[in-house]
């Protein structure tokens, strides 16, 4: 079969690899019809692979093709999304929601035992507590919106969650990628007052505002933090969305976030400690996230793309076959498309 | 009037200052019947004072002498705690519960616009939000109780909420000072199910067993979260409580949290990073805590102290006079004295 390799960085390639096959019991084997690139794509394709030869792509939809002898909920045929993590649905982690420190789980697409999704097929580790059926065609419309329950919606979401915003709270949003935009659309599903998104790119902050971002901030570092401050009437805002994992992206969050106010990262993190540890402690500033359970929020999200009321497949500005995926992480890197689906 | 000065890192003496007197109308004059040295005084005392001449102390119960024309609530002659951080009690972070963000807020005994508490007067700024009457008696057996409701008990408590301490969890302690012992009381209290004090001390120790720890672990470092480790089915605690303040003492924590658990930070800290924050994120941690609201805490805890439901007043095992506070601090930077209470 046809899939996405990574063999150093900037070198990503469409190659001929071994078919996708149920290996473990409890597996499931899906025909991939939509998949994507990731904004956490880009950083290996900057400072190369975990392993040489990585399979690459961790969001899905696909059609059910094969379930091994033990799996017991997922039925060949159904239309599934993909979790960027597998879980077994069953540890002490699942049954709390944070499906992605499953005992038995791991990542798609990062040069693990898990293969890539930017490729015709994948093999599915632990289908029934992976796997989400969506209940849809195959080519319905709602697909973009649909994939992005695989991850940017979910992470945004769980940026939301975990920085805590609730109803009239004032927000912010670092990062003007997908996920950052996905963040906006949670702040204000969860019913934040003011959103604040911060990034400079023309059409994403179009993009933010038309998700409900009240208020833009071009500026970076120290000037960004008092801009927020002033909009903020100095207090800085109760919730900080922190979408990127870069070590200014994170000194922004702490010098915006108001006294008792939380950062939710989701950015994977690029640097080794969090900045400004006395500040935070003197403002009991929580910090929070990590990796999104987006399994966990599935049920919570689906409904509203489904009957219309959040529409996150707006993120994705390009669509492109298997053959033109390298050229997706060129325009991505060089911030020409937002995210790129890909329609293998 | 007679207060504790500290000149310079280890030289605390007892002067005669300027007496205590009301300055704002919002203020009240107490006559302190009790108060005690803190852990956190132990900083000062080895690092130097935040200024030169500081007044210290920042934990009192006292008889009030005198109002100013604006107060209206509290009212002469009663008896009442001072949490360390005095606070309008009416602004937006004191109506969520932070007092110790106040807008007109500050910290008694720290070199700032408000005195010391190891003295036989104070001054007491933003009297209506900052004070609590007792209705108790000036020589109440309960005194030693009801003056960790200044501090340490609140402060234990903070550690414990900040760390989400709830029914069943598993819970460790760093540190075996009043702060840790009175997290063991809190942890217990809001229904944790293992409570691991983290000490090496044999008469703390044996006082964190009465309170409610379930296992004790004496080692340090690597070690020390091996054994957490091992206690925990090698998963760790859902909640650490940090009650210390050092850069080793979060290294331990970050060590022995659980994936989706939380710190609580309520040791002073006195380091620039948090250590560890990619595993913090692929673990989902948590971290949260500060400056304790113990303002905010005393309408729980008074009445477990009244119906006897809880003894913080344990961990003084000293009581001294004024004149024989300079060796209170010697004591108790030398481990010879748990917490010392001052009758001035």
């Amino acid at each position: 079969m046809r899939a996405t390799v990574m063999h150093k960085a900037g070198d990503v390639r469409i190659e001929t690899v071994p078919d996708a096959a149920i290996r473990q019991p409890t597996d499931a084997l899906i025909r991939v019809t939509r998949a994507c690139i990731c904004g956490s794509d880009l950083w290996p394709y900057n400072d190369g692979p975990n392993v040489a030869g990585q399979q690459m792509g961790h969001e899905a939809i696909g059609v059910v093709e094969a379930v091994g002898s033990a799996v017991e909920t997922i039925r060949r045929g159904e239309i599934v999304v993909m979790p960027f993590a597998f879980s077994d649905g069953t540890c002490l982690f699942c049954e709390e929601g944070l499906q992605t420190a499953c005992v038995h789980g791991g990542f798609f697409g990062n040069g693990g035992e898990a293969g890539g999704a930017q490729a015709e097929a994948l093999r599915i580790p632990q289908a029934d507590g992976t796997l989400y059926p969506l209940g849809v065609g195959e080519d319905d419309a709602l697909m973009p919106s649909l994939l992005t329950l695989a991850d940017v919606m979910g992470t945004g979401h769980h940026a939301a969650v975990t920085a805590r915003v609730a109803v009239g709270h004032s927000v912010a949003v670092v990062g003007d990628g997908a996920v950052g935009l996905c963040g906006v659309i949670a702040a204000r599903r969860l019913g934040a007052g003011q959103i604040i998104i911060m990034g400079r790119h023309p059409a994403r902050i179009d993009l933010a505002r038309q998700y409900g971002a009240t208020d833009v901030v071009s500026e970076r570092g120290d000037e960004a933090i008092a801009r927020v401050r002033e909009l903020t009437g100095g207090l800085g805002v109760q919730s900080v969305l922190e979408c990127v994992g870069s070590e200014a992206a994170m000194a922004t969050s702490m010098g915006i976030v108001r006294k008792g106010g939380a950062v939710g990262r989701v950015g994977v993190p690029h640097y080794e400690a969090i900045p400004g540890a006395k500040e935070m402690f003197y403002g009991n500033v929580i910090v929070a996230g990590g990796p999104a359970p987006v399994r966990a929020y599935i049920d919570e999200l689906l409904p509203d793309i489904m009957e219309g009321r959040i529409d996150p497949g707006l993120v994705f500005d390009r669509s492109v076959g298997l053959d033109e995926v390298p050229d997706g992480y060129r325009a991505m890197n060089a911030r020409e498309a937002l995210k790129v689906l890909i329609r293998p």
